[in-house]
């Protein structure tokens, strides 16, 4: 377990210290989170810092303002959730010294929870209609099998996928290169207010913090590390979708790439990748193929649920409850059982999906069978 | 040496048996040609026939008239080329018991020197625009390079890609599904007339014969198997160049594909075949790199000149005279000092550049350089 201490002093360094800064990652490894906060605060040098980087370090903790931080995350409904939280997503572990200090997170439902089940689909910004459509059927189609979809809430094909998976009803993780309370860009505004109120947006910049272009490159490797693999969807040759996959492979992730006209630049920097380390995938059974389908190498689901059902927290028993014993049923009908909002219910049924207990087929929810219930459970 | 028994007796077995008949190719392989051509005539039963495949041998090999035939294709301005003869294409020894029992001919070059530096071009019929410019492209820059095409001369993205390739100056071998002198499609009578005049026209079956659909998939197995690799344009699912393309990686030939638009049912073929064994490739550049670059490891070139100069034919010394000692040429100015017809010119470059002599540049011809001519080579 983390100390309120730890907390504290990773919020510090989330305004400290760049999102990779692998110099404080590797203080944080050494000396914990309160001693690499300490060390900062004192003006003290890092290994590997120079004096500029020791001199920033000691500007920036000087005005860091944890407290202040954390009340403003609050009035933005947002929580701090980092390594050691039962919400932390583990998998963000892999990135090593370029761990996130923590992860500022808007809206209901678990992270590590939704993480779990989740795939990056990304994409160039000035993206054609072909890539507009490649998106969106992507986004409709791995949300009807219940996956959770992340991206980047850009303009252009980020944007168009989240909105495609929300339209489905689908789960989708918005990650920001800026912080949770600052709608970047300005013209997705609304839609980054969707994500957040139906789904998850995170970020590792602190409250009030503006994306740079150094951001979104670096917000990239939480893209990458926090999925079980990414999909490009149109990107031009040293675009940064291209960066996110390979990140992606680097991480041991599935890459993945739609082709399109080799006559159109957009598709060129997807080729390039193709003919490297990415897979071709033309629709989202194809991407669930390699990322693991459902019933079948979904180490969770295979075992079936991971945690027993009377250690479900109160709303999600209520929700498990409120699925019919045979067949399947929609959001509305199994929010009304459960006297919960839609939207509610919805998060629910993802973090009960990804704990193995129910599954999403075609938009409708039904209860995984297991043989430990005495069922026989429904092939993959 | 084959004898002239033997020629006479492949000749007629292309009447007597279907090609890649595997009972008719077991029986030469253990018989000889002339064995399995004297079993045919006799109504003797070959290992693997039943009674009336053994019946239809008979009835064929009774009307067969191998000297008939090979009339016919002399006054088609066909030679009848088969395993034994140095024009024979080795690699089609690959094909085993479905190895051709030969090949008709037509035109002036070199089948088997031109066949060492090829690449197979294939795809739909009925090609989208697309298609057919990513195929006008392809063949346009293979021919610049001074690879040689090969492809079944069909309507669609076959015919495109020849005909670019002729326009091109390039070499280009058409692999006939009927006789060499029946031209089908007869809506590219003239481009079949043009492969014949200015490049190969090649088929197994014996004059005056008509495809039938097997047919067309058994000629896919011949292009597989004379080239280096086989790209395929368009394709729909289970599609006659998928065919081609799958034969040519059980062969251990390079498959590659041209991704194109997923909402294209034209692309769907070859989108399958990129998420298997084939290779995404978008230009001519693609296509070479994988199937071996000039100058580097393709293995005459590495090897410099594969015969010395002074066993070359008359007219090939010629050619190679007519080149200038320093910088490239055109066709026409090397023809002129060749005192040679420009096709015939343009023939024995490739021929030259397959021995390693010469080799084309962006259409332009040059020497290779080569250190025992106390001249450095150009890195390639």
């Amino acid at each position: 377990m983390r100390g309120e201490g730890e907390v504290w002093a990773r919020v510090a360094l989330t305004r400290v210290a760049d999102p990779g800064d692998e110099v404080m990652g590797r203080a944080v490894r050494e000396r914990g989170a309160e001693g690499a906060w300490a060390a900062a605060r004192a003006g003290e040098r890092l290994p590997g810092a120079g004096e500029q980087r020791t001199a920033g370090y000691a500007v920036r903790a000087a005005r860091a303002d944890p407290g202040a931080d954390l009340a403003a995350a609050g009035r933005a409904g947002a929580r701090f959730v980092c390594p050691g939280d039962t919400e932390w997503p583990g998998q963000l572990d892999d990135l090593g010294l370029q761990r996130p200090y923590g992860l500022w997170v808007r809206g209901r439902p678990s992270l590590r929870l939704w993480a779990l089940r989740s795939v990056a689909v990304v994409g160039a910004r000035a993206c054609t209609d072909y890539g507009a459509h490649m998106a969106a059927r992507l986004g409709d189609g791995l949300a009807r099998s219940g996956w959770v979809v992340v991206s980047g809430a850009a303009y252009g094909v980020d944007g168009v996928v989240q909105r495609s998976t929300l339209r489905a009803d689908g789960a989708t993780i918005g990650v920001v290169a800026s912080g949770v309370d600052v709608p970047y860009p300005p013209g997705n505004a609304e839609l980054i207010g969707e994500i957040a109120e139906r789904g998850l947006l995170i970020g590792e910049l602190p409250p009030g913090d503006h994306p740079t272009r150094s951001r979104f490159v670096l917000r990239n490797r939480v893209i990458a590390a926090l999925t079980r693999g990414t999909v490009v969807v149109e990107a031009r040759y040293r675009s940064g979708s291209l960066v996110t996959a390979r990140r992606a492979a680097e991480l041991g992730r599935v890459t993945m790439g739609v082709p399109g006209p080799c006559t159109s630049g957009l598709s060129e920097g997807v080729h390039e990748l193709l003919r490297g380390e990415a897979v071709v995938v033309t629709d989202a059974a194809e991407v669930i193929e390699m990322v693991g389908e459902i019933g079948t190498d979904l180490a969770p689901r295979r075992r079936g649920p991971v945690l027993p059902r009377d250690l479900l927290d109160r709303a999600a028993a209520r929700v498990l409850e409120a699925l019919p014993g045979q067949g399947d049923a929609g959001e509305e009908e199994i929010a009304r059982a459960a006297g919960a909002s839609r939207d509610d219910t919805l998060g629910r049924l993802y973090e009960l999906q990804a704990l193995g207990f129910v599954e999403r087929d075609n938009g409708r929810w039904k209860l995984v069978r297991t043989a430990r219930d005495g069922r026989t459970r429904r092939a993959g």
